[in-house]
């Protein structure tokens, strides 16, 4: 039997302190654009019976039982007792917490405390330099306090995560863009935006993008499943490759997150490029019964080092759960049929379970 | 063991009513540009292994006997008599009949007749506007007639099929085009063309989705294998995601036909908009001994009830056979294991299995 | 047991004739732009986990020892008498070798001596080029030898390889370019070369390729994994759909080599194309562990007689080792479970073994 007694989450968010009906938990499953078809629900997915095979156990309840069942038990021990016993019966020892996303979300000490565990904080560029636009007033001094916050901010967290490939697309052009652009570019967006306006200029993207590369920090770029408003066709990373290449022998990391359902060319990327890792993670949530395969395939291109797991979760602490026993079960899985065929020896197995699982996110970020 | 007692058809063709030679059979058996590689077969296919696995039996033979003893038991029991056996046999209960290919086909009454069974029609649109373009003399009538015919054929038919995907790639623009575009199109095309004169004109065939659009029927778009001279380079659905945002919330279904080898990609399309569902058809017939892998990963990303059955069959009732066996088979196979697994509960499974193989299309199409 | 006695290697290149220490042996696994990730190493990952699972027996040491350990046996035998045992134990009949890669690599006769194997040659068309303009003095002699070079080599050989779609990009213009547009593409090539210089203008890449199409020799296509400077994002052969509509009915083969991670696409056009094959090689190198799956994956959409075998191995006798290794075992478990199930036959499935592992390459080739 493969184990993984460390578990580094490598990217999720907090969770929601509010309590949840029926649908506002169902609406939190998975992301989609508009609610529900007529006569279908979002707990008929691979997400929700992942939720009802792992979760009603850790609240005391059958494995399967009916939602209504399990949100009437959630709302019976209350918010915050059902996200410590989710968190903590999840076997995550450390959660690296991106905290870019609204809602009344728990923080990465919040999650520690709750969990049980160890948590670092992922800060999101664009959110970062949003924040800066609304506390400057001129061109000259947003690009010098955006200069300012991301190499701040670099010394207090672990990673920062960027939505540009989601906002822009991934073709984005491979060089940092000049100064002259980049003022200009600037200045149109500060002159037609209001206090909290998105950052979707494609210069300003890119700009940030280097300012953080830069810094030397590991930089996560959404290419994939997830994230809000995710762009079901600005999801292959392959359009990157020629930004991935910009950025090669730089001496900083870039992490391909959510590569699904383009996880074998993001695993590509990732054996070709030195600085380049693969996410398995939030593809493992959204594919449930399907989750050793996809993990499986992951594991064809990417080299062993260069896997890194994370949950993807956002706002229930059910889907940190979800992506831990997925994952965890999943490994032991493919790596033991591997061994049991002789494909693998078992120390390998072993050996590569606990790299995956800790040891490659340990060493990407820095943590002990 | 998980049963679909009901299975509907969502998308298939008529049989042919003539006798087939061995050569004249297996030019249907497979889609391609060109005949048979000098020294190889389309017998040498996993459609050609499926139908020599699932049909012998059918017409009392043994399963796997070679396709000249099959076809002279074909003769033998005459062509009418072979399409009630094999049609029979197959198990399903409704077929959605799309008629808007050329040959000596049966149409939805005669295949209800002689597979003893539901049918009802589907209404390729670029045929119907071939039609009207036949018989009418102006720009005027011909898009007053046009709009008119589709109208009226939304009155009697259970759903639109379209081509446009494929004639004129999936990437075509989002917007309904204007009036004025309309009938410069209309003018030019109609000036060059003659009597049965495809329509391949972008604007045109965008302008003829979006009446579809306005009956309100569900509208099948071919984005994937199948379909005559079908375009390996126009298959992935992604290109779509435009259209498909440009159409959510106006109260007509997409349904994507034939998503393989892009089928995760149509399966995430439906995951993400409430108006798209997800074919899981002509991907088994053409992928024979590896449909329950293929099955499963439709299964991935597409809300289950977002999945519909489908044969995609052609010409030969051997290909719906072949269509509804696979189909069967492998949900048992998957949801089967997921069950044995722990993953799911047979419940759910047996419900999921009725699902697909029916409940949804029911819905969608508004069967009884 | 399903068994494939004769073995045709249809791509692969000649062995090192140098010793390798770790690191250099390492560099050779796997390609990838640059080295290793500080605290990785390219022995962990699947094409490494295979060389330690089925060389050290043919050297006479246990399964999955260490890499330093194997590498001291390797040097203990010497590089020849290494290379002599493990391409003896391939269970490689034919190899087919493409010599146009630079090193200290052996030749197709050194190939069949050290194999105890039949050996033929594989031409590289840039490369001949390349030699052709080292040599020429004007654009006219350079485009007269050309010509004279390409037919003369097809004498000779068995088949050319191109690397037009990994430098130029796979959506090349289809038709052949016209006279004027040669010479003045060779003139400024010429005028702007040295000695050595790689051919990378897109005009003279599309006229080499068009000459070899015209020579009726078979046309081995890079189009996925492997290959010096492979480019991450040039791999999908979908845009080569053009290319391969231009070249259908002329009688000049295609092979597109290394399809994964677009295996299943370079499948789609075996089957639509009849001039068209698909290569299950370097995937399977590759993938490793998940061979089985991927050849699986190949087995879909290509019709049996378009499928062709190869190791795609370069430098390390290890590689054609683990290529022809993985093919027989994959080959054998995929069919065996396909029998298994009943849904082929046994004959069947010894017949297609036949024809992937040997028949199909025999065939295209012109072997006897």
């Amino acid at each position: 039997m493969i184990e993984t007694p460390s578990l580094v989450d490598q990217y999720c968010h907090g969770v929601l302190r509010t309590e949840l009906g029926l649908g506002t938990f169902e609406a939190q499953l998975v992301r989609t654009e508009g609610p529900p078809a007529p006569g279908t629900t979002l707990f008929d997915t691979q997400t929700g019976f992942a939720v009802r095979r792992w979760c009603p156990p850790l609240l005391g309840l059958e494995p399967h039982c009916p939602p209504a069942r399990y949100l009437a038990r959630r709302r019976e021990l209350g918010v915050l007792e059902s996200a410590r016993r989710l968190l903590r019966g999840s076997g995550i020892t450390t959660y690296l917490v991106d905290t870019g996303l609204p809602g009344d979300l728990t923080g990465p000490d919040e999650m520690a405390l709750t969990g049980d565990a160890e948590a670092r904080e992922i800060v999101r560029l664009e959110l970062l330099a949003e924040q800066v636009a609304d506390t400057s007033g001129t061109v000259e001094s947003f690009l010098a306090n955006l200069a300012e916050s991301v190499h701040g901010a670099a010394a207090g967290t672990v990673a920062f995560s960027s939505v540009a490939c989601l906002r822009h697309g991934l073709a984005l052009a491979p060089e940092p863009p000049g100064p002259g652009e980049v003022r200009g570019a600037a200045g149109r967006w500060l002159a037609g935006r209001r206090v909290g306006g998105e950052l979707t200029d494609p210069v300003l993207l890119r700009h940030l993008l280097w300012i953080a590369v830069a810094s030397g920090l590991p930089l996560q770029l959404h290419a994939g499943l997830g994230g809000p408003g995710s762009r079901v066709d600005r999801t292959d990373p392959v359009p990157l490759t020629d930004f991935v290449r910009a950025t090669a022998g730089l001496g900083t990391d870039l992490i391909l997150l959510h590569g699904y359902p383009h996880h074998r060319h993001a695993a590509h990327l990732a054996g070709v490029f030195p600085h380049v890792y693969a996410d398995s993670g939030a593809a493992l949530v959204r594919t449930g019964a399907r989750a050793a395969t996809v993990l499986a395939e992951i594991l064809e291109l990417a080299p062993f080092g260069k896997i890194l797991f994370s949950s993807g979760a956002h706002a229930l602490p059910e889907l940190h759960v979800v992506g831990a026993h997925l994952f965890r079960e999943s490994l032991a899985r493919v790596l033991g049929t591997w061994v049991a065929d002789g494909a693998w020896c078992l120390e390998d197995a072993q050996r590569v379970a606990h790299m995956v699982a800790a040891g490659n996110a340990r060493r990407v970020y820095g943590l002990q």
